[in-house]
């Protein structure tokens, strides 16, 4: 894999890009919504792309910088190659999440020449981070796709995983600080769901 | 899968986006690197918009439009969800591709509401008439990216269609129009893949 080519940074940048073609072998417990098999994701980071340019005029902020967004989108991922997919509502497996996927994000971006490193791990932070309106839209999107491949399998993976509506909130709560429109239509579809019995409802007491 | 939701714009982005979906189901010729599986045409697309950020550097005219760019990327290939992946080298399914990916972008994109419509069309026509700098480099990343794949799993895809050098020379032409440095890789890789044997040579007389 090693080769060297015709430019010093260019020979890093294939060793990269053939490194990251692993994405395409993690897989989600999201299914694709004809159910035929699991979602990888490297689709999936394509699919929610394609996502935040499709629903950018549901943003709050207008004024966002959606070029950032789809860089995000599109690498923060990459760290799920060493690290493996944390299923959302696996509390076990998010105890560690955060030190598992240092380690990669080092790994990964290490192989990049330094300046290139230094730019694509600040876009990975900023997206785990949370706190810029763009990696907060970024996330919202990543978390709302999900759901509508939930809603549209019958709740295939909710009910695999026998996930109640509560869980799914819990989740969903960055949706509610970038966009009215896209909060009440994740409100709508998890009633739907529930009515349809896709979705398991709490009783009486949530269990926060 | 025809919900109506609270806001009629977004009711035909969501059924957009779930019918976009069947692009993870379209093959490709193209193999992974780990030569497990043939390329999904959705996780090819992730995998071309991080390599266009990835070689931005390379490109000759560094003014250009990089989120375009990412743009046309992620949404060129959605009518292949109708039309099919047509392989590089088939001749005669090059002959009514046009017609039927037209045919198939008039479908697709006809989901979205009318304004969304004419901006991603736009998008994809500019893509395909390969004329503005950021849609030449757009189809360089497009055709390189295989050739990578290629080369990395030891001619997989070459040998099994009995490519030759000189038609893959054919489909790389637009890398020569938008990077010196990548254009000097094309011709290398290339080269090394004839030494290799990986890589049929043409003999005497080129076919053109
Ligand atoms: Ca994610």
């Amino acid at each position: 894999m090693n080769d060297n080519w015709n430019n010093k940074r260019l020979t890093r940048q294939i060793e990269f890009l053939v490194e990251v073609d692993k994405l395409k072998s993690v897989t989600r417990r999201t299914f694709l919504i004809d159910k035929s098999r699991n979602e990888n994701v490297a689709e999936h980071s394509w699919h929610i792309s394609l996502m935040a340019l499709l629903m950018k005029e549901h943003a709050d902020n207008l004024d966002m910088d959606l070029y950032r967004v789809i860089r995000m989108l599109l690498l923060h991922d990459l760290v799920e190659i060493d690290a493996g997919d944390t299923f959302a509502y696996d509390a076990e497996g998010y105890l560690d999440k955060e030190e598992r996927e240092n380690a990669a994000a080092q790994r990964l971006f290490g192989i990049l020449p330094d300046d290139q490193r230094n730019e694509w791990m600040a876009l990975w932070r900023e997206f785990e981070d949370g706190i810029t309106y763009e990696s907060r839209y970024a996330a919202a999107i990543d978390r709302l796709h999900p759901v509508i491949h939930n809603y549209y399998t019958g709740g295939e993976s909710w009910q695999k995983n026998r996930i109640f509506r509560s869980q799914v909130m819990k989740r969903m709560a960055p949706i509610e600080t970038v966009s009215e429109t896209l909060w009440t239509f994740t409100l709508e579809l998890l009633q739907r769901a529930v009515d349809k019995g896709i979705l398991l409802d709490d009783t009486g007491d949530e269990e926060d």
